[in-house]
C-alpha cells in the first residue's frame, strides 16, 4: 500500500471518529488494554528478536546501552505500566464536544463553538516501543487518527504493538465505528519524508526524541509540529533570593534528572549574591551534588576564591565557560554559570538563549518575580519553584502528549486538550448575508446559556 | 538598519508589551486616532502620490481598475471609517491576562494558565493602505508588536501612514512603555524573504491577501501563518431541504459578494432532487442572479430541460463543469454544480475538494443535519444558513484579524484571541520536584476559585 494511501485511510477514519461517543472511546481502549494482555506473547517474542539485533548492534558499538535499555518491554513491571497507562487514559475527560462560545446572532440563527479532534496526527519517535501504545490511546481518546513511525531498533515490537491494536480495534462490536485505519504504523524514512509532504491528509505532526529528530522534521514539513527541539531552562538567584530555597531549586533543577527536557542548563546569578557566602552556599551544594559548573570570570574566581583554592575536588568541577555553553542542552550534571547585573539582565539574557521553556526566578520580593515572570517569554515562568514541575503529570493533566516550545496553538507541558482544534456550527433558519446590515436586520450577538444550548 | 536589526527591535518592543495595561493600550490607540487626523493632509498627499503613479499603470494596463480603487483612502467616508475603527477597537476586551486554568499543585505551589500576547506578528498584503492602521491597532490592542509589508502601489501611503502611527507612541507619555517599535514597516521583496527566515525573532504571519501571496507565504517560512489560501465553500441541498431556503441560500452565498472568500463555489445536490421541479426551481434562481452554473452531465440535462431549452439566456449559462472546476476558487459569479447519491457523498466531497472554510446543509432533517456537521472537516458547519455569515464581525468578535483554515490554533474567523497565546505562571515556596512522587509527597491538584486567584 502506497503511503498516500495510507494518509488517507487515516484521514477517513478521522472522519468516522467524530462521531465516536466518549462509552465507544473508553471501550476501544479497554479493548486494547485487552488485547495487549492476551498477544503478551507475541509481544514479547517481538521485543526479543528486537533485543537480540540489538545486543549485536551494542558488541559493535553502535549501539548505546541506555538505548537497548529503553527497547526492553518485557523486564521489570514495564508491561504492566504499559497496561496501566491505558486504562489511566479512559479516566480522563474527554477532551471534544465542548462549548466554549454560544451566540444568538438573531431569534432563529444560533452559532456554538465546540471542540473537535485535530484529525490525523503522525507521530515519529525514537526507542521507546511503548510510544506506540500510548499514543495510539491518546489519539483515540481525543478523537484523531494517528499514524506512527518508531525507530529501527524497535522495528519488530513496534509493528507487533500496532498489529495487536489493530486486532483489538477490528475485534469492536459493530455498534462501535471506530475503524483499525485509525492506528497505522509505516516502517521507513522514505514513509516519513513522503508524509511529510502530505498536509493534505495530516494535521499534525508529534515527534518524540531527540534534539535531532525533531529539527530535521521542523526544517522538513509545513504540517505544525507539536513539541520542542530544545530545553535550555534557566534559573536566575535575585539579590533578595532565599539561600535555603536558591541551593534547593538549583541542585533539583539540574540533577533531579538531568536528561530531562525541563533540567536547568544556566544558573544567572545576581552580582550582588557575589559580595556575601550566599553564592558559594549555592555553588557548594550543586559541586556536592556533582555538578560541573561552566563558569564566567567573576564567578569563576569567586568560587576558586571560596571553594575551589581548598579543595581539589571542587576545583577541578569548577571550570571556565566555553562559546556556545549559555545555548547548549547539556542534558548532563553541568550548568553554564552567568552573573547579571540585576533582573533586567537575566530577562534578556533569558529571552535571548532560552528556548521559551520553562525558566525560575529564585526571589522574596514579589515585584522582582513579577516583572520577571511577566517579560521572559517562555512556557513556564516560575517563581521559587524548581524548573522540574514543568511536567503533564505534575499539573495535573494526567496524560502528557509532550512539551511544546510553540508560540501558537498549545504551549508547555500539552494534554489532550492540544490535541483537540474546534469548529463553528451555526443553525439557522433559511437566513442570508443580504437580510442583515444597515438598514436591515441587526445583529443580536447574545451569548445563549447553557441551559438553552440546542445542538 | 538591518532587517534582522529590525526583527530584534520589534521582539524587544513586543518584551516591554507584555506589562502593558488594558488603559495604556487603550491610550495608545487613542492617540493613533488623533495624530492620524493631525497629519490628515501629509497622509492625502502620499496617498496621492501612489495613485499618481497608479493611473499610469493604469494606462499601460499593468494594473486593473478595482486594485486602483482600493489604493485610494481620500474619497468618500473612506479615511474617516479607518478613524472609527481605530476607536471601535478601544472598545474590545482585552484579550490578555485572561486565567484559563488555576491549580493548587500543593498548599504552597499554585499554577496559573494566562493568556499572554503571541509576541512579535509579521503582516504581509496587498493595496490596501487601510490595513496599515487596522491591523497595527488590533496587534496593539492584544500586546503583539507588528512587522508590516504592504503592496508596492501603496508605498508611500503605507510608509506615512506607518510613521505617522509611530510618531503617535512616541509622543505617548513617559507612563506609557509602549515603544515606537512595536510598529515597523519594511519595503522590499528582499526584506520579506529575510523575515520569513527569522523564526527566532517573529512568532506569526498574518498574510492578507490572494491566494498566490497566502501559498507563497505557506510555502516559504516556518514561522506560523494564520490564514487561508482558498475559500472553497460548498452549499448541499439536502432531499429534504426546503424549496425556499435552498433558493435563498444558494443564490446569497454564491452572489452576496462573490469575491469574498466565504462565498460558495460548489453546488452538490442530492439526486432526488432531480426527480421533481425542486432544483430547478434553485436553478433558475441561480440563473436569474446571473450565475453560470457548471454541472455534471446529470445535472446539466436536467436544468437544459427544464430552463435552458425555452431560454437561450438560461441555455448560454448551464454549461458542462471541467477538469478542476470542483478545485476552483472562481471568485466571480460561477457554481459548480454535482450530483450527489446522498449527504455521505456530500461530505466526502466536501472533505476531498473543500478548503476546510465554510460549508452549508439545506435539509428539515435534524439527523442529516448532524451527520453533515460532525464528518464535515470545515471551520464552519452550518445548518440552513448561507456560508456569508463566517466572518468576524458577523460572529460578534467586533474585529477581524481575518479568516483561518488552518487546523491548529485559530480557526475560522478570528478576532483578537487569535492573537493570543497562554503562558504557566507557578508561585512557589522553594518547592523541588524530587519531594514529591511516590512515597514522598502528594500532588494536590486542586481548582482555585477566581476569589482565590493570587497572581
Amino acid at each position: 500500500m502506497s503511503v498516500q494511501q495510507l494518509a488517507r485511510d487515516a484521514r477517513l477514519a478521522s472522519v468516522s471518529l467524530q462521531s465516536v461517543t466518549n462509552e465507544q472511546k473508553n471501550e476501544a481502549l479497554l479493548r486494547i488494554k485487552q488485547v495487549l494482555e492476551e498477544r503478551k506473547d507475541d509481544i514479547f517474542q517481538a521485543n526479543e528478536k528486537d533485543k537480540q539485533l540489538a545486543e549485536e548492534q551494542v558488541k559493535l558499538g553502535k549501539l548505546s546501552g541506555s538505548l537497548f535499555k529503553r527497547l526492553d518491554i518485557c523486564n521489570g513491571d514495564k508491561f504492566e505500566t504499559i497496561l496501566s497507562g491505558v486504562s489511566d487514559i479512559t479516566k480522563l475527560p474527554d477532551p471534544t464536544k465542548k462549548v466554549t462560545m454560544a451566540t444568538k446572532v438573531d431569534s432563529d440563527l444560533s452559532l456554538y463553538r465546540v471542540t473537535v479532534p485535530v484529525g490525523v496526527l503522525l507521530t515519529i519517535f525514537e526507542a521507546r516501543p511503548e510510544v506506540v501504545v500510548n499514543i495510539s490511546c491518546l489519539a483515540l481518546k481525543s478523537g484523531n487518527a494517528v499514524i506512527l513511525k518508531g525507530g529501527k531498533e524497535a522495528t519488530h515490537t513496534n509493528a507487533m504493538l500496532a498489529l495487536v491494536i489493530q486486532d483489538a480495534l477490528a475485534s469492536l462490536p459493530e455498534s462501535n465505528p471506530i475503524p483499525k485505519t485509525a492506528v497505522q504504523i509505516v516502517e521507513t524514512r522514505e514513509d516519513i519524508s513522503a508524509l511529510l509532504d502530505l498536509d493534505r491528509y495530516i494535521d499534525m505532526v508529534v515527534p518524540r526524541g531527540s534534539n535531532s529528530l525533531v529539527k530535521y522534521i521542523q526544517n522538513n514539513t509545513r504540517i505544525p509540529v507539536l513539541g520542542h527541539a530544545d530545553g535550555i531552562c534557566s534559573v536566575y538567584l535575585d539579590k533578595e533570593g532565599d539561600i535555603t530555597k536558591a541551593a534547593r531549586i538549583a541542585v533539583d533543577a539540574k540533577t533531579n534528572y538531568p536528561a530531562a527536557c525541563n533540567a536547568a542548563e544556566t544558573l544567572l546569578v545576581h552580582q550582588d549574591l557575589l559580595k556575601s557566602d550566599f553564592f558559594s552556599k549555592v555553588g557548594q551544594a550543586l559541586l556536592d551534588a556533582q555538578v560541573t559548573l561552566k563558569c564566567d570570570t567573576s564567578s569563576q574566581s569567586y568560587l576558586t576564591e571560596k571553594l575551589g583554592n581548598s579543595n581539589e575536588a571542587y576545583k577541578s568541577k569548577i571550570q571556565p565557560v566555553e562559546d556556545g555553553d549559555y545555548d547548549t542542552e547539556f542534558l548532563d550534571h553541568i550548568i553554564a554559570v552567568k552573573v547579571v547585573q540585576d533582573v533586567n539582565e537575566a530577562v534578556e539574557h533569558i529571552n535571548d538563549h532560552g528556548s521559551k521553556h520553562t525558566d525560575s526566578i529564585v526571589t522574596e520580593n514579589a515585584t522582582t518575580a513579577d516583572f520577571f515572570m511577566t517579560r521572559v517569554d517562555a512556557a513556564g515562568c516560575y517563581w521559587n519553584t524548581s524548573t522540574r514541575f514543568a511536567d503533564g503529570f505534575r499539573y495535573g493533566f494526567g496524560a502528557e502528549v509532550g512539551v511544546s516550545t510553540n508560540k501558537t496553538h498549545a504551549r508547555g507541558p500539552v494534554g489532550l486538550e492540544g490535541l483537540v482544534i474546534y469548529k463553528y456550527r451555526a443553525y439557522g433558519n433559511g437566513n442570508i448575508a443580504a437580510d442583515y446590515g444597515s438598514g436591515k436586520k441587526p445583529f443580536l450577538h447574545d451569548a445563549i446559556a447553557p441551559s438553552d444550548y440546542h445542538l
